[in-house]
C-alpha cells in the first residue's frame, strides 16, 4: 500500500534520513556525546530563531512547552496580570493554561482579549487592555499570543504587538510553534521574551519535543515565582544547560532526530526554506481560489495569511459538499488535510505546508482536492 | 568503535528491531491506525501492571508522571494532606513536586516521612504519620512511596505501605518506574492508586514516555480540583482515551517504539521476564560481594535488593579506589555504570540489569568490574 501523504499542520511527513537517525543505539545521557549534539542543537536552534536569549529543550509537544512558558511567569502568589490575546483555538488555550495558574475571583488577573476565530487581531483592543490593567506593581504584566494560528491560517502582527509590550514593560510570550523553521521569524526583533516552537512542524522532525527560548526580562520575572511547575522548571533547565544536560531524562531518539532534521535545515538555508513556504502556501491560496474555494481568514492591515497553514472555507452553505465528501474523499486517494478544529468543525479544512514538504506534494495535494470537488459535482467539468 | 554496554538505571539498551520501528513514517496521530495502535499499548501495558484501572501514556518522561500525579490529585484548593515516604532521591522528589502544588504556611499540609538514603522503610513511622495527620475531611489524605528506589538500590514494602494508605482511606501513589516490566507489581493487589512507569527503564523502550494507571479512588479526589497542570491533565487523558487518542500530539516515534517493546514482552513472557531481572540482580550480588565489595541498602524485615539496580559501596574508606578510578576504569573498557546521585556521589555506583539486558552483558559488566579493582589492586591478583 501507498504511504499516505500528510498535509496537516503537524505532525509533518519526516524524511527517511532523520527517520534513521532514531535507531542509533542509547547514549549515556550524562555524557560527552550528548552534551555535544544538545550544545550543537541549542545553537542551531538560536540561529534559526535569530535570538540571543537561552534556549531550552523539552521532551514534550508544543503545548508543554506553552504551560512551561506560563507556568514558570505566573502563579497565584505573583502579582502579574496574564493578557492573553486570541483569535484561534491555540490563543485561547494560553488563557485556558493561565487559569490554571492563577486564578483569583477577588481580581481579574487574567485578562483575555478575544477576536472572532479567523478574525484579524485589533491592535487598539491589545493597546486598551494593556492600558486599563494596570497593577500596583509596574513590572508585572505578561502578554501571550499565537504568532502562526495555526487552528485559521492566519499570520498575527507579532511585531507590533511586542512593540506594545514593551512600551508597557510587559514580558511578550509568542507561540511560534508552526512559524519558526518555515517562516521569518526574528525572535529577538520582535521583542519577544519567551518564543516556542515545536519539532514536527517546519523544523520537519517528529513530534514529541518542544523549544523556548527565555530573556533576561523573563527570568526576571521566572525568578519570583517559587510555585513553578516541576517537570518544566525552567530555571532547572538553566542550570543544567550549564552542563549541557537536561534535568530529566531526554527523549534520546527524538534529540537524535531534531540533530538530524536541524542538519537539514542547515543544508538547505533558512533564506531558501522560507521562500519554498512561502512559495509553497501561495501556490495552495491560488490553486484553491481558483477552483472556487474561499480562504477562511478575514485579514486586516496588521494581519497576514499563514505561509505555513492554508485554511479554506468547505462550501457547506452552497449545500455542494459535505466535510466528509471533501476531507474522506481526499483520504480515499491518500491524502489527509485537516478539517476544523472545535467550533470550526465541518466549516473548513486546511492545508499544510510545512517542514520538508516539495511542490510536488503540494501539486498532488491540489490534484486530489479538485478531483474531489469534480466528483461532489463542485466543479462542473 | 565497539557500542558502548550501558549498564545503567535508564536509558537502557535498546534491541535493534525496536529501535527500527522508528523509522515507520508519521501518521495520523487522530486516525485509526494511531487509535488501535495507543488501545494495544494500554491493553498490555494494563496485564503487565495486573490492573483494571484506567491507563494512559504520556509523552513525557518518569518525573512528567510523577508530576502528573501529584498535580492532578494536589492543589492549594483541595483540604488534603500529602504524605511524602522517602529512602532515596525519587522518594523525597516526590516531597519536592508537593510543595511546588500546595504550600501553606499556615498548616503543614505536606509531610515527609524520611529515612536516610539506603536505609528501610519503617512501617511504624509510616503508621504514626497517618495517625497524625488527621484533617477535618477523612476523605484527604495521599500517600506517595517509590517502590523501587534506584538512587539506593532497595525494594520498599509496597504491599505493607498500601494496606496502611487503604486503611486510612488514603490516596495511594506508588512509583513504579523502575520496577513494572522487571519485577513482580500486581498495582491492585498492592492497593496503589496510581502506578507509574517509565519506558526507558524494564519495559527495554527508549526513552520520552510514561505510563500511569488511576484507580477510582484517585479519581474521585482528582474531580475535585480543578486547578490541574494542563498538559498533564488526566482527565483531558481520560476523555481522549475514549475516542483512543491523546489530548495533545503524541512522541509518534516513541509510540512505535514503545508497541515493539511491548511485543518483545510477550514473546518472553513476564513470569520468564520477571524471573530474569531477579537472576541478573542476583548474579551481580553475589559476584560484587565476592570481590569483596559491600552492597549500599540497610535492609529490614519488609524491605529488599532491588531486582533491577544493585547499589554497591565504592570501598573509599580503604583508600584503594576512588568513583573516578572505578567508574572511569570501566567506562574506558566500554562499559558504563551509574554513580551515585546527589549525597552519594562518589560514594556508591550502581549496576542496573533492566529490560533486554542478558546474562552475557551481566557477565562482561562483572569481568570488567574485576580488572578495574585489580587494576587498581583493591583485589590483589
Amino acid at each position: 500500500m501507498e504511504e499516505e501523504l500528510l498535509m496537516i499542520p503537524g505532525p509533518v511527513p519526516v524524511l527517511p534520513r532523520i527517520r534513521e537517525a532514531m535507531t542509533k543505539p542509547m547514549i549515556f545521557h550524562r555524557g560527552d556525546e550528548f552534551g555535544a549534539m544538545y550544545e550543537e542543537i541549542v545553537e542551531t536552534l538560536k540561529d534559526i530563531y535569530q535570538t540571543r536569549n537561552d534556549l531550552f529543550v523539552l521532551s514534550g509537544s508544543g503545548t508543554c512547552a506553552m504551560e512551561a512558558a506560563i507556568g514558570n511567569l505566573v502563579s497565584n502568589e505573583t502579582k502579574l496580570v496574564c493578557i492573553t490575546i486570541a483569535n484561534g483555538k491555540f490563543g485561547e488555550r494560553f488563557g485556558e493554561i493561565a487559569v490554571r495558574y492563577k486564578a483569583d475571583a477577588v481580581t481579574p488577573v487574567n485578562v483575555n482579549v478575544n477576536f472572532e476565530w479567523g478574525h484579524s487581531i485589533e491592535l487598539e483592543a491589545v493597546k486598551e487592555a494593556l492600558e486599563n490593567s494596570s497593577s500596583s506593581d509596574p513590572k508585572s504584566k505578561i502578554v501571550t499570543m499565537v504568532h502562526n494560528e495555526t487552528s485559521t491560517g492566519i499570520l498575527n502582527p507579532a511585531k507590533e504587538v511586542g512593540k506594545l509590550a514593551r512600551k508597557h514593560d510587559a514580558v511578550f510570550v509568542l507561540d511560534c510553534i508552526t512559524s519558526i523553521g518555515g517562516d521569518k521569524v526574528p525572535v529577538d526583533e520582535l521583542g519577544a521574551d519567551i518564543a516556542i516552537v515545536g519539532s514536527q512542524k517546519c523544523l520537519g522532525a517528529p513530534p514529541g519535543l518542544s523549544a523556548l527560548s527565555v530573556s533576561e526580562h523573563a527570568w526576571e520575572m521566572i525568578r519570583e515565582n517559587e510555585r513553578r511547575p516541576y517537570y518544566m522548571d525552567l530555571i532547572a533547565y538553566k542550570k543544567s544547560l550549564e552542563k549541557k544536560q537536561t534535568p530529566y531524562t531526554p527523549a534520546l531518539p527524538l534529540f537524535f532526530a531534531l540533530h538530524e532534521a536541524l542538519a537539514v535545515i542547515r543544508e538547505e538555508g533558512m533564506e531558501n526554506r522560507i521562500e519554498r513556504h512561502r512559495g509553497m502556501a501561495k501556490t495552495v491560496r491560488d490553486a484553491v481560489t481558483g477552483l472556487g474555494l474561499r480562504l477562511f481568514p478575514k485579514l486586516n492591515e496588521v494581519s497576514d495569511y499563514s505561509n505555513t497553514v492554508t485554511a479554506i472555507e468547505i462550501p457547506i452553505a452552497d449545500g455542494s459538499i459535505t466535510d466528509e465528501q471533501l476531507r474522506g474523499g481526499m483520504r480515499k486517494r491518500g491524502v489527509i488535510v485537516a478539517g476544523g478544529q472545535g467550533k470550526l468543525k465541518g466549516k473548513i479544512f486546511r492545508i499544510a505546508t510545512m517542514g520538508n514538504i516539495t511542490e510536488r506534494e503540494v501539486m498532488k495535494t491540489i490534484q486530489v482536492l479538485e478531483e474531489v470537488l469534480v466528483g461532489n459535482e463542485f466543479i462542473k467539468k
